[in-house]
């Protein structure tokens, strides 16, 4: 059998389809990304620079530019794909087919194959971009919601996956929400500052469109309308047959910080579902395990992880674009580009797409949580003991030994069923120690300290991000697979 | 613009094409990991398991396995996608699906999801695998064709990109051929040891399956019919809900490693087209570039290194599967895998299939070689010098030292424009140096040293593993992109 | 205070440690990598060559090789530094040390300086394997030892972190160890075949070794003495200036697969010390937190992970070495080389000695692990309910329907404080269900089915590994940090 | 020999330098992360805090905190080490170093080690900063240098490392000065908006300190005191036990991408090497090769590129610490941090202090550059005979095949030794094509187009940057290796 793949014997098309694009990304960023909607985006430039060239002096008919207009929508995807097949060369193809569509050949004077793509694929990343970014501030609203609306339910807050100390489950949202502010702060930035190759020629010298249009002046008039036609501030000026590559890695690495902070969120939401404590949701008629019929499994927060890990291969992938170029420029990046640009981009946005619907169908079971922080209270709070310890005027470091001596025993007792007021009394009974019983017991209260002033003040800075984006605020993603 | 991504008005499928599946993988490799043939595939197994039941006792009705044989091949995916919306779960939605179709609800008894899957993914590593290796075979026939055809052919050695010593450039072919031959022998070693998970269960213990034959000894015979079905040799005896992700991660790791000769192959000719010495091919009617109508880039050259960088990045995502489960298993690499397993299939076969071409297409200009050789000789005759002044006594340290100050001016001359002759008219002329200017000529000759010895052996080598997949040496790409 | 760094006063040497040495790796390990060592097994290959060339004919005078032998211990850091900055050679500086010390001008004949330095750090490569080969033995001693001692230790098995069916806490050793010995399978063949660069010279065609000793089987009897001093069975044939540098990746990323099932372990022993089943063991005296004293965190255990962490960037750095040589080789690798190949043996050596720690020291507090499988048992046998539902006739998923139905209200009954009994009494009572419930509470056992049948093989199978390595088994490491 | 790595008899501390420290980093950025340094700056940051207490109503006595200042250089690694070994816990270990030097217990009071760490290892993080920054500025000096010193300097451009178009060497460097300028502005972003953790207690909380302090407002000037004290404007408000592990991310990213441009240009330099058109330096009394006295090696600009590949891999570590803390915080990430800040930070230093002195060193063959333009020179102006012969009216794709079937043809012809003028002798003589050979031979002229007004506008943004940091320009690195 494995000798011969070809066994099945059904006939079918083989081209595979793209399982980010199909399974998780949302339409939108579908949309960006399309083939469909690439040649239209490269002809939108084609006719943007004819009808500068037109402007500029360059002598174009009259009804010739429209009759490129007119067939702008016009995409036969097999057409092309059977020219490239026989020229070996992918803008070639674009070009010979909108001429042919046209019945002109005015289109690409003056350019480079990369005066076309690499101006495109930087507008389907400033989109895609743009996408991320309201669908952050889609995720920072819900996380702000979820951490004001438990910012003082006490739990038992853990360290190294151990009871430490108390703190409330809505600054565990907070410390996520604060997380992602940082680098929602960083993406604006991108997004303000990322830069267009523009119009340059095949080493970047501008010398065809110099000739052409014979004045250095209307070169750089014909970059700025083509810059301004697709909403950029600024061009390059100095680069060679494509723009740096480090702007690629730039923004994938943006998208992997991006999903620390949710990814960070899934992982303790699995935690606490193995604590029986909260859970991730779960649909009417979902399947947890075709085995077990009880199973209500993380499986989305699984997936937000794997988002991540994607992104950092996707990372991997970027970084070897880094300090790569021979001379004036290759494209030995070429087939790199092609996977990482729409794959990294559909892997954000199924992680974001998946983080909100999980902070949507969320569930919360109070009881375990409460059972939780009751069985663990006196151990949150050895270091009240220690403080009121120095306080009586015990050596910090005397104090800490003591109680170590103390609590290491309690929580022997406990492991072997025991109950854990066994803290308080065996501390108390230590006539090392400055406490007595009793008052080691009155300081055995949950106590989250600056939790809920933490969490309001995070929820402000987010509310300002959030009024700068109120149209962003109320996406609600489709419900996921 | 940029605010609005669905400007283009047309309507269309979301869905996008697996870019690494529809430019360059083959028609095989795109089988294997088809959808429809996954499902048949699955399917199989579930029959093989019945037969299997019924053949160890279980009360299974004659005429019921047929039912589900004769739908095997009836693959509708609309169908099992909309199951999947509504379950969340998709084995649930293939079973429900495969059962719909027989009218029974047999399939799937005593096994758990991952009894299903993860076998199949198994064997779809394993078929790819296969396929792999065979066109490694075609690819060592191709490397020992040309490393025997210019096994004499002396060229300059570059060491740091400059020249070094005489080579040939049959040797330059057969040092690929040998790394290559490396990775084969361990990608033999890995088809021969990788083990098939087996069915057992949802925590790896087989209950169900126990439960379901009564006997120990039966559900062994269970296993081995299935292991024998898809002819592996041996099943893991105590896995969790998974096979150890470990076993992904040394297939991807093995695949990168096989791309590290042709990726040197692909570069070093990179650099050869840039001194005009050879060229990866140019198709009648191709087109280098669409602005400089006389480039001939080595585009596919470039697409190779390409290919070598994607599976770095898919390295990076199956090392985060390692050491990433969590008891008795998860599914936190489910995405991860859906992603990694097939492109990483396809990047290196569209790497395979590419350099498989580009050695078929290749072209030498040989005398570009010869002015360089002719160029360089003396510099490249610089140990012979040392080795003669060694023989005449003098100190191996003393005379490089007189040598490399000759030859460092005689390199700044031969850049003035000078002739490359100074070397030996330098030296000579040196009083400290041994050697007299006559012979110092004489020991100008090109010197490749045993590298013709070295390359029959090699081939030899390849000739071995060529013998023993003779099937596989013949096979012919089909004319890539 | 950020301006200027120099701020604190002391004067110090600026070099810093190799934390990775100076902190997790064994002695052992250490002295492989260390610079004296590795500048001693430099002047033993030089002299082998010595020896060899006397021997082969080569008028080398009595006593000179001995002039060199006597001063091979003396090493001198300083003044080879001192000699590297003034030659920017590091090997000419290795020369002239040597030669000043012995007094003569002999070694390095007929030699470039990658036949030294690729061949000893190839040894260096090759020694620090057999390292690790012994350390993994001592790790499957230890795992194995723990599958058979808690071999039928029943406990709530967990997938997706929730529970799922009962499972024995041998079995999940066993389920490590078997991952392991794949893993150590693969390593042992690498050991088996990891080939030796040889003596070649600066483009691979051994020109001037030839000219020197003047006959090609000469060449190759010298070749075979330098192979044989150092314990290798082949030599590569046809190599350029370097061997193959995916022969770094392919042991790099063995390391890493190496490490995942003792990362899994150690994973998995932070989940269980969570719930407080088992804890990674603490040292008298040990401190768990500065502030708070009962704390008992797992760090070694995430320290182990941490190790894989670095590791995974050591396969992306050694990663960045295949396909990037040109023509016959260049140094680009060098100093990536530097870092990658000792700091990979740290990791790894840091890993096993930590994960041979835990399970030394680790400790299970079964009360926990008791009331845990007792609260879900009920749970953990909704599969059994499945197979004897499905054996009463009812269709498998029409009974998964139901079963879930029940769980699921149960499991929120049991969350909001109710008894786990629930299940049976609400399963039991439902008339499209064809159990009573005195018979779901029946099927209520621990049922670890094939467990410790499997426990025994794998454990068998280690014993076969153990018995190859007698020596090996009985390491013990020395406390760690 | 293999079986037993101690055989070399020389006994010694195993305890290895780091690397990238000894070899590569420049003093100052050893100084940064220096043992000694770090344990400077965390008694400050705690004598810092016990002076806030003091103010902040504390009752610490007079002379008690003076004691500590007094001891805050008397570092004694070995008395720290030893503490640590007993202790099993770092700050543990350096707390009660502190306090038996000072003779006193007050210090951490109220502090958790993270409290300590974190913050300490962020002033390191940001003191590296703003080094790598000063020494990008003087790289950036260097940059905008040599692209002025060359901007008119015609040179034959290159793309897919075949002839293209004409351009200058001084926008060749250019083109990487503004990829440079551009990660440029992100490194100060970056620098401007890195937050301080903050006093926050175990779990984030500030429980402790509020216990202590009593009042929310003091706890908050206390924290206030600390971020002054450090230099930073901002403190974290909402974390758990650490900062968000993705700010390191950030940091080792925003390195990876620093590093594009010089390794661009060290790759580029490589290649010009390659044609004898520019070489890095070659000091007096250096040594190109041990075998070969000619070799002059482009070593440091491989460098280079190594140290970028060594990034990378530190990106894979740090983007492993993306998404992975359990709860409010672990440890997993300490090891990887111990390694991956200090060395991300050798690298980057090492990369900036190789590339400044590449370009301070380089030497430039013009009479090679000029020879290969005059040989391209027909071949870089095709694009000006395409122009022209639309502008007679030709089609433009009509013109670019047949520019193309003379220009392959030509092509062959120079390969077999021709002269480059046949092209316009073929193309000018094809009647379908507009222009006279002598036309066509009017057009073969150098043409830079744009490059000189862009090689001034990149300077002039250069010379903004350099007037914001004019003591950062003048930097001179030290000898490199």
């Amino acid at each position: 059998m494995l000798a011969d793949p070809e066994f099945s014997g059904l006939t079918r098309d083989c081209d595979m389809r793209n399982v980010l694009s199909a399974r998780y990304a949302s339409p939108k960023m579908n949309i960006i990304w399309s083939q469909e909607d690439k040649i239209v985006l490269e002809r939108r430039l084609w006719v943007a620079v004819l009808k500068a060239q037109r402007m500029l002096g360059l002598p174009i008919f009259d009804g010739d530019i429209e009759d490129y207009e007119r067939t702008i929508d016009t995409v036969n995807l097999e057409s092309i794909d059977k020219r490239e097949r026989d020229l070996r060369h992918d803008v070639k193809a674009k070009i010979e087919e909108f001429n042919a569509l046209a019945g002109h050949e005015l289109v690409h004077l003056g350019m480079t194959s990369r005066d076309l793509t690499d101006n495109i694929e930087q507008v389907q990343i400033m989109r895609s971009l743009h996408l991320v970014r309201d669908r952050t501030v889609a995720l920072i609203g819900r996380l702000a919601r979820r951490s004001i609306e438990w910012k003082d339910l006490d739990i038992c807050g853990r360290t190294h996956n151990v009871p430490a100390q108390t703190t409330t489950l809505g600054k565990r949202f907070s410390m996520w929400l604060e997380e992602l502010l940082l680098a929602f702060e960083t993406l604006e930035q991108l997004i303000e500052t990322y830069p267009l190759r523009g119009i340059k020629g095949p080493v970047g010298t501008q010398q065809d469109m110099l000739a052409l249009l014979g004045d250095k002046k209307l070169v750089g008039e014909l970059e700025n309308i083509v810059c301004a036609h697709f909403d950029f501030d600024r061009p390059l000026i100095s680069v060679g047959q494509v723009y740096p590559r480090s702007l690629d890695y730039q923004v994938i690495a943006q998208l992997a910080q991006l999903a620390s902070a949710p990814a960070n969120f899934a992982k303790t939401l699995r935690l606490m579902a193995g604590q029986q404590q909260a859970g991730e949701g779960f649909k009417e008629g979902q399947t947890g395990s075709s085995a077990m019929p009880h199973k209500m499994n993380s499986r989305t927060c699984e997936r937000i992880g794997g988002f991540l890990n994607i992104l950092r291969g996707h990372v991997t992938m970027a970084g070897g674009l880094l300090g790569d170029q021979w001379y004036e420029g290759d494209v030995s990046c070429s087939i790199v580009r092609r996977v990482v640009l729409p794959d990294a981009f559909f892997a954000i946005d199924g992680l974001l797409e998946a983080s909100m619907t999980v902070l949507d169908e969320m569930g919360l079971f109070e009881p375990m949580i409460g059972r939780e922080l009751a069985a663990e209270l006196p151990f949150l709070c050895t270091t009240s003991f220690l403080t009121a310890a120095t306080e009586r005027g015990t050596g910090r470091e005397v104090a800490h030994r003591i109680i170590k001596t103390h609590a290491t025993r309690a929580v022997a007792i406990v492991r072997d069923g025991g109950s854990s007021d066994c803290l308080a009394q065996s501390l108390g009974g230590d006539s090392d120690f400055p406490l007595s019983i009793e008052e080691i017991r009155d300081l055995i209260v949950p106590d989250h300290g600056n939790a809920v002033d933490q969490v309001e003040l995070v929820a402000q800075m987010a509310e300002v991000v959030l009024e700068r984006y109120p149209d962003a605020v109320h996406y609600r993603p489709a419900p996921i697979l």
